[in-house]
């Protein structure tokens, strides 16, 4: 069996508690790895400190030349890493691969943006007392970043945190999750073999009760949560002193608008409904469909639906697979139960193997029922009908989330309508709310979240402005 | 009768050559003022040398409090400034209120705009040759700007020049349109009363021959003028080493999609078609109509065209009067008359009464035409129909002119194929081309001129890059 | 006496609680005013609610002119409002003219930012993912604000968040200090005959326990707090889920380099040791002196110290006065006796007389001392020598504190480095730390605070971002 | 003998015009080219035109990958292409390496810059006239680009116009100089070997006489020239509608202040004035040296500027070499006897040795001489001292040149002032005029020509906005 020592201040180090990773689809074991536990991670945050003044001094060059090293050497690797990242998750070939190629363009953008730090110059004589001064006003790294990241992107949403902090010229603690940790610690060792100051980049699996003290120790500046709304805010009000960024899921809707290409539209929301079973902060979980084109929607959609290939996910031509674990896959279970003895209707699906739920669809659905008013995290769409596209609205803000949401129209005035009236952080034209390319602002508003990811808005909030005056 | 001095180097002075001017609506000569000769010029171009350092020292508290004071003047004597405008360019009062109102915001706009010139600050280090270095940029006068103005908004185009010479810290030197020197000459007043250091800003009327040396004149560094794509592109070819920016005309075009709201486009297009007679830049002369709306446009379009108001143009009620001058109007009749001719319909108008035209249609026109090709400023719109929103646009860029277009559509795609191949500076969605607000980038491509106004970006155009390195 | 009923919901009222507001110089009761309670907060908080959607739809016109038209109203009651800031507050009247104007400067600014409010607009075809899409990023407001400002500057402190607020759109209810609430309810009568929506602010005295509600009560979306390190930090723990913009004090520290204009460093020096007794959030409290000026610097400071004239707050020549309660003015002296018994010297002062306390600077002092490592907030400084630069920056950074520092130098390589070193969110070259334009980002770091003031920073504060992706 | 066809129209061709291409150093012919004829400029014109389309339509992805991989392939062929460079131009080693690195550095930046072309997105809602719509800008490329490149950066100079013109996606015509083609024409293999469209790039050898067709053919947009002041203005002028961009030489000064670091000025003075035997457009060719340094800074100088090793240029230890041509050489040759003759002093050199021209540095000039008052382009500089800093200001403003200037001061006031009064396009600090990195804003003003480079700046040069209004 494969051995992953954890990647501790600049040191691959093992300790007293064993890890092992299971491959979801069968529950196999694939590779063991080792917790940290409290000393490991004090000697980690000692070594960030000590990385900080090394760090701050990094030169454009150096930084670019870093990064830009560490995503080639991912690109170079592409089809090694998407297979561990494959078989830690359970993801489907095809999806791995595709995150894989995104953590490389993440770190690409980063070094590109860690030459394109912000900088302002600024005149300060707009009244007699600024007379003949002006402002530079410079960004500094805000300190050390604590990191956490989820299971269902092991990848790309932890170097959503490191490439920016590595930019920023922030050292990082990054906890992965303890069922994926596996694919971060391949990017360790790139990570290490790249000139980065030993210490500046840490990542250690750990216990949820050791991992606390990324949230509470006031020497991190800046806590990055990646994960579920519940636990993220909890950690706001332990975090301290320390900025707190929380990228966290929701329950995002669509609208099939009247005007919509309906073709498009099918293609588009099967992806977003059940790749990699829904398990994605951005799963397209509500659909509301214009009423002249309810019944062929539904209709296709669920052909689809049913016609998606299960698999392992090794397998290249698999479209789902088993979902995280057994527990996840019967919580939805017990969901859309609860939806049907609700008066929901199953369009598809609702049948659970074990770990593997269905491409399932339901209607007639009420606003309370927790399909519609709870991030399901799995293979499982609500599809309702509306009139007016005012009402579609409507029922899409008509929750406590608001993370992105997708529209498919040709109308102007629903596209701009959409964009002013859509509570949320990103509003999708023609396409699903799981659009996300590695550059743009991405984050939630309402209980989805707060703060911005995406290279140069991350970046942004690793930093702090400071102005000279003269 | 009422005598204007001209503006000369801070002081109001006449010369031996006196300039009468009259009222395009009934030819009563209305004021008296005075052609610069080439000493006065001589004058002013030496005491706008002598103006440089003072202007370029001007903090930003400074500037803001001049520019804001001659907006907050020409507001205080909007009624007065109106009837001079009216009078001399026989402009509909209820126009020249609003091109007062615009001139005061133009003011308005350079005066928060001086605040904010361009500055960057950016870090040099992306190479080991740049290593812990930064550079500073900051933008400086580019030296004495000299403008020429046309008599269709003789206020409005000049502030264009003179409010971002100011913000930027130039001393100008401007020549209004012979026609039309009047409100000019009572901004003059106003900006005289300003603390602006004197011999910033010269207005001087002159004899083409004499303003020629705006052209050719060394110590100039920027020519800017507004006015014919003739005199304008051969002004270019005798300018020697400075700058030059042309906002020059064009044959702007509009298009009635199938999805228009047909009520908001006849409403807008009267308005785009007719008001002040057409002697605009950004009339709207060529309209493309999908042949579905082409009987109900062009039929609601002519009846409107004939119910508006003829009358004296200080009648708060005209919506229509006489051009600037017979000639215009016999130009314009000769070119219905070729169009005519060659097999084009009148939908209405079509007949002149001294140097009144009446508000005119035509159909069936061919590319080659005059009131096609060339930039008529008249009264006159062309209407055609199309089939496919692609070759509307084939229809549009069929031409050498490129200043702006309009677009009714309710459609997305429409939309972005309208921004994307339209050859325009400006595509004006669900309103004509003839929109615009002052501090918007504006200006043409191909013979439509060169460089942009609005006055932020006006301002960048009169203002040069200087980088620190250190 | 005169009557202040306090802001609420658009309406003026009274409530069962009474507050008299007295005059630091002499203790007599000025006014009465009341305090808001639970009910009332409650009708505030709903009033807001009601008034988002009219904030939201403001157009950039019509915030301009309702920030425009309250800047104009201030400065044309500037010296009545000038008058009731004086008496309030026992601040010089000098100091209190230069207060109004600056608030009518951050209404002015305010205005000018609401037209020019944040919006991105990108390329996302970086990989084939975003092939042919671009995204536009549009700022909107965050929901309702709850301010708390302090007594120290009654009026432009808490204009800071209620001009932001208004320009971003969103609805804000301010708790002025309970010492000096009658400067911001005279605020609120000009803010009242403008075209602000009715509800959009309120203006609330409370005592702390009601006011915690800004703190706890979820409908708020942001709390910006300006105020004492412990209470903003302990109101962070506190807030939920809500964003937290603190901005705290300091001890900030001022470097006198061996290449300082002897001259400006006292006449600087002097005004930000002792305008306003010290009671500045950036008052120079910590001198560094190279050690060939510390003689001169330290002989010629203490002369003009005790030549300040002390006087009735009103009178126009007064420099210094009354502090704003005898309780403050005891804990300054006892920290001058802690200080002077650790071995101490006192260069001048250390007298205190009721709520007066003189114009006081000690020398060899420690870093464990509080008039080192507190913030003193009084009229008091601690001068001490340095050989090398580098010990200065040391000794500056040798604070939990970080807002902003003073640097006296005429070295290029002591410039960069102060910049580059000095923790704080300021350093101010030729100038006391004390220094700020209302348009500069202004805030702290380290214990100093979180989130950066100065108009467009704080506007960015209330806003979020939302992509529109097409 | 290695023959090298030209790069039309996206095929290798000959013409009947064969071009022997010699080595500076002792004239011996090392490979051959052809020269365009006007059939070859018509045809490469037409494809220019034809590949407008698809360059309009390349997305921000394939830009990048084409541009990057042009980057690295000149990487990857270091040593060949400066092998190349070095022997064409005669020019010593180690600057044919950097100029190489310069080359795959400007091609790396602009591939980034092309993710990043400027958007800009504005509220229009000012006045009501704007109420409810936004304006979008865009920039569009401007069109086809004719380029023409100067011998003394064969390579890199072309290069800062052919990258930004793929980023900006327009066509581009570019003419070498006809004594150093080669190292362009081996780029063309590289740009050819990628997937750039066809037609794009041409780069044709030609005659002044047919090369000057890229100055007056109207389908060019833009002209963009790098090369003599006399030439360049000239061609502005004949130019017809087409926008001109000039990059050409100066006088470039450089003070040595009384703060200033002699060793390190020394040691970049050196460099600034005889690398490549200053036949660079920002050599430093005017010394100001303030007068308690005056007799240490020259006599120094004069040692160092004596030591510096003469050989073949492919010898990686050699410092100076033959200039590029016999004739170039006694053009030196007599400026120094004119200025001698007029009583200037000889510090070192002044000698003549077929084409080369020993490192040569005069005092006691003139300002009307012509070593003081034109651009040497030879390895020739002054050296004068002065009293005040505003003396040294006066007389490197007392110039029909600005270029860039250097100035060497610790001195914090000096340096504000070196930055806002020098007339110049750039001012270095601490470090010679010579000073220059591919993306910072690079350009001169007044005789020194009009425009920047720099990728960034370069590209803007290259676009067109327009504002869509919705």
């Amino acid at each position: 069996m494969i051995s992953y020592p954890i990647y501790a201040a600049g040191a691959f180090v093992t300790t007293s508690q064993e890890l092992e990773v299971k491959q979801p689809y069968d529950g196999t074991v694939i590779a063991r790895t080792w917790l940290a536990d409290a000393d490991v991670l004090e000697k980690c945050i000692v070594a960030a400190q000590l990385a900080q003044f090394a760090m701050k001094h990094l030169s454009s060059a150096k930084k670019y030349s870093i990064l830009n090293k560490i995503s080639s050497t991912i690109s170079e690797n592409r089809q090694q890493l998407a297979t561990v990242l494959c078989k830690e998750s359970g993801k489907p070939m095809r999806y791995a691969l595709s995150e894989v190629d995104r953590a490389a363009q993440t770190f690409l953008v980063a070094a590109e943006e860690a030459k394109r730090l912000p900088k302002e110059f600024i005149s300060l004589d707009w009244t007699t007392a600024g007379e003949r001064k002006e402002g530079l006003v410079k960004y500094f790294p805000i300190g050390i970043v604590a990191g956490i990241a989820p299971f269902n992107f092991p990848m790309n949403l932890a170097v959503h945190k490191i490439a920016p902090a590595i930019a920023a010229g922030c050292p990082i603690i990054l906890k992965p999750a303890s069922s994926t940790p596996l694919s971060m610690l391949e990017l360790a060792r790139i990570i290490d073999a790249s000139e980065l100051p030993k210490g500046a980049v840490s990542i250690l699996p750990m216990t949820r009760a050791v991992g606390n003290q990324l949230v509470t120790d006031e020497r991190f500046s800046l806590l990055s949560f990646t994960g579920s709304p519940e636990v993220g805010w909890e950690m706001k009000k332990n975090a301290g002193k320390k900025k707190v960024v929380l990228e966290l899921g929701g329950n995002a809707g669509v609208i099939i608008s009247r005007t919509a290409d309906l073709e498009l539209a099918l293609t588009k929301s099967i992806v977003g409904a059940y790749s990699y079973s829904g398990q994605i902060c951005i799963h397209a979980q509500r659909f509301f469909v214009q009423t002249s084109l309810y019944n062929a929607f539904t209709k296709q959609f669920s052909e689809r639906a049913l016609a998606l290939k299960r698999g392992r996910p090794e397998d290249p031509s698999t479209e789902i697979s088993e979902m995280i674990d057994v527990e996840n896959a019967k919580r939805v279970e017990s969901w859309i139960k609860e939806a049907v003895a609700g008066g929901a209707k199953l369009l598809c699906g609702g049948i659970r193997d074990g770990a593997y739920f269905m491409p399932t669809a339901v209607t007639n659905t009420k606003v309370e029922m927790k399909v519609c008013s709870e991030e399901i995290f799995g293979p499982v769409v609500t599809i309702e009908p509306y009139d007016n596209f005012s009402d579609a609205v409507r029922m899409i803000n008509d929750s406590r989330f608001g993370l992105q949401a997708g529209v498919f129209t040709n109308d102007l005035q629903e596209c701009e309508q959409a964009f002013n009236e859509i509570e949320a952080g990103g509003v999708i034209i023609n396409d699903v709310p799981t659009f996300r390319v590695d550059h743009m602002p991405y984050g939630g508003i309402k209980d989805s979240g707060m703060g911005r990811e995406g290279v140069k808005y991350a970046i942004l909030d690793m930093m702090e402005a400071k102005i000279l005056v003269k």
